[in-house]
């Protein structure tokens, strides 16, 4: 494994110890409130957390003259989107927040799952949902709707800028999803932020465990000098 | 059995055996993009897909001098249109879209499925859900909401054209619910869409095999003249 | 215990022993149609009814010099609030909706049940949810966001007039909250309300049995003459 | 003319001297608040008051196969509606609120005009807006568009029961347009609006003359006693 | 004059030469994005740009049982509440965003003129329009219609923090409002906008000549050292 | 002139002669339903139609980190997207809707018009509306907001597919603008429905002579065989 690998692994080893919420708190404090996507829901319960890089793909809306069956043999249809995803990656999908149409069925997520795909994330819909649930593929989505990709949807390309559920996408920010939803890192700033998260963490767990013992929270939550002092000799 | 209502037990069986996701695309090959009931999601997991005859119902806002709770003794209320409604058909109910009143509680479902009705569609909601759940009617809705359809709605009439989930339905169209939602056949097209959606589960269901064994998508799904001919071999 | 809280713990006993459906045709009978809650679902399935007093919370839209995590610790922070709250109540907080910055997460829901609240009602979202459904306290919201709610919400002050879902809740309202969701009855009216609750159950109880026994619904539900009659006659 | 031409005649005289203002105040203090048609604005500034019957047109969603420039030739066309409008008629359009499909253009506007219909009243959007105005058909809608009514709606038939800007509009029903809109009185209850309104007018003149004199508000409108027994004499 | 006054004064003379579209930029670079109200338009074209302090009214979802023309009479009314307004001040309501209920029609926004009130903001609607016009009173709002707002809004206090087209609102925050709308400044922020805010009106002023001379963008428009150089050395 | 240019110049003065409402009913004959721009409206009134080829430009969501003054001087800014329009273009905006940003204010608007750019469309808003109008330049949107671009929107790039007001549109697609809004013609179907256009024009200028004099609608509009009869023998 080179260095550079080695390093991409840890970062993801890190975050996937981390929860979305305190991220967004991290990133909040470092000026960026709007890094949620929403309309992005689990289709599973229970699934762990998942970090990955994003690769990015963009729709626009159905034009009838463009969004055919036939466009599906496109040189530039999903299907070739799809066989340029990267293992490990997290697929993001723009796709304008449409929920009457399903950008990919049972097949595209099959494949999604052979090739390594970490997951699929989308403001849009799926199709053929049970199918879907079968591939093993997790997915995080705005619902299920029968209609394929071009009963609504244009496909236009893939590793573009993108917006996905109010958020700006650039191929290759970090994403981490959990039972929260899914939260962008921008790429400039994955590092800054892993290094920071695990401690945030602790000191989250520490309060919670002086609510259980029944402590107030004003002065406890976020932690005032005395109980800032208290977590540190608590450290050791 | 009359040799028409065996023709019905017919198509309704051939249907029973498709999903909505192929019966959609199958009609945009036929150049209908908009057959999907939006809002209208099962309120049971794992309910088997349902197929009949829509039978419509429809609803108007709320006035304060029609939508009272003596307008449900009226010759045409709720109550008259669920004894009219024939053994094996699927109410779809035209609330237009709205989440603030429920359309039906467990007295009026109860009734519904004493009567043999197949199924209650709607983009509406219903209210009494735990009722609503212990009578055993299969409910595709937009949610759950505590007060009476009078305090949001005013019922019109049974059996007119209507608006369900931004879908124009007419009585006697076909109608088709699974996981993936409600999708509607035009009466005109249900035996042309009967005759074709077979074929293309068994293709489907070949693509996913050859998926599972690792051939990528391009040329696969839709298939090329290599693939097509492959999968014709495949079917001797 | 004071006669007082002796006929509070009465009415919230029967109020409990009524469905919302109910409690909401009562009230619109009496003229409030507008007493229901948009957006408050329940976090946790097959959560039993829940009564009690509104403690209100109220926030507005987030400015950038005001929504801050320094913000967390000023006197009228929601940690104040939390803190001012009695055993019993139904937090009702107003998030004007917003479904993209969490209300509160783990640590405030869990120093919410420690004080013996009895529910947290919203028309916003709570983050942290799996932390959220670990403290025990009973949630009714409109979803979930990793976002904290400085990201999108100032925060106000408490027990003071507030719109939550499109209702206006009064600090001392009644809320009842099942799976139906959550509904207010106003302070003046809960008395009249809980006196006549009961017999409106009962009837319909006695509705549904008919129904079962196979009674078409025009003249039974709502009853005739006749059907009052006989009515009257079973409960002999 | 008969008597009851002439009782019509009158009813509209009295009716178009009073505002939609005033109008809903009265039938909000007799239960009704929800009668004003949300998104009818006149299309030309400056339009006097309109009072007349409504006369009702109904569209569903658009479906490929039965919205098509053919349907234009059927009998249940718009085309047959609009011969069937009465003079004096306001014809009231349910387009679902939909805005990007113009349900009529000048053509139509033009026939209907000529027929002596006193004006058209949608929730939906009007088409070829430089030829609508120049028919001198008075319009209130919901905007322009460019499209044809079949890009988005299905007509279904006229004179039923519609909803129109949330509103539920039966034929017959008066309606009044003016500046604030489009309202409506149920026709039971026009002659006793149209009896009340104009002593409302008087006394609201009185009081802007009090307002304009320096008087504060509270005990001024409404007007307390005292201010009661100054308006009494004022009129003698 | 004190000398309070005076220097209120000279601030309020500053602003008015200066565009919102100005002061957001202006407001962006100091970390401020959500400082514009929308909704609120000028209902009447070519009103000269106003400033004056914020004293806010808050509104809540009608409730039928306290949402009654009787409530108009109410020590806490609209009445009351414009009564308390200073003079030059601005009123902004918070209507939650209702449009189907005026919050103010001709008697209110007459006081409102008579008391020198200088502008009405709300994200709501006016009634009465001909006659709100014709007050005098410049009203920046959503439109308008008909009905009364005891039909939509249930009014709670004035001078309370407020939410107003998504912006939170303080007493006393400073508002300007043109052709683009209403923008606030926070009271903490007012003298140092005031001091950034004609310069660089000065330098767009200078742009624009630039541009209308035929000098491409990029490097102008913000401009590069060499442009700043240019422009520095035309004010001399 | 190369008879290139020269065969665009006839297009485009042939498709200056033609409604969009008659561009969209030809487009529907077609297959293509979804060919208006939603919200691009003119910003004043009165301007003649406008038509010439699409030059795109692409926003994605505000994110904190990119959409930033300092933006303005990238390489890939709205000011090099700007330098980069041919004459004649229409500059096509995709502001996804956000309507509380301003894509442009008036010096970017005014350098727009010194390049011979014909209009700006967008489903966006414009900034500084008093400056934009007095430059000059044609401008369809939805609406007005004073704030800068970066609070709400992030530039990404120009001459990419994009989606503007729910249509999809690509660089060099023929746009048509009058006061019905936008109208897109695909690039690959101008020369056609440039050949269809002025009969439909015709033939709808002799229907409305016949309305006129007094023709009732069906049979006319669509002619019967009867009137197209008499239309073509009109027409020599």
């Amino acid at each position: 494994m080179t260095s550079e690998a080695s390093d991409e692994n840890k970062l993801i080893e890190t975050l996937s110890g981390v929860t979305t919420a305190t991220l967004t708190t991290i990133l909040l404090k470092k000026g960026l409130r709007n890094v949620w996507l929403r309309g992005a829901r689990p289709l599973n319960p229970g699934q762990p957390r998942i970090v990955g890089r994003a690769f990015t793909l963009r729709f626009v809306p159905a034009r009838e003259d463009l969004a055919t069956p036939e466009s599906w043999s496109s040189p530039t249809s999903t299907r070739a989107a799809i066989e340029a995803m990267p293992e490990g990656c997290i697929a993001v999908v723009d796709a304008m927040g449409v929920t009457d149409a399903g950008i990919f069925g049972d097949i595209l997520c099959a494949r999604m799952h052979k090739r390594g795909v970490a997951a699929l994330v989308t403001d849009g819909v799926v199709r053929d949902v049970a199918g879907v649930r079968a591939t093993g593929l997790p997915v995080w989505c705005n619902g299920v709707a029968a209609p394929p990709s071009v009963a609504g949807l244009t496909f236009v390309n893939w590793q573009e800028p993108i917006a996905c559920g109010g958020v700006a996408v650039y191929p290759g920010d970090m994403i981490v999803i959990d039972e929260d939803g899914a939260v962008l890192i921008p790429a400039s700033l994955v590092e800054d932020v892993a290094a920071l998260a695990p401690e945030q963490e602790r000191l989250e767990g520490w309060i919670m465990g002086e609510v259980e013992a029944g402590v107030p929270l004003p002065g406890l939550y976020p932690p005032n000098a005395e109980n800032k002092a208290r977590y540190e000799a608590s450290k050791k």
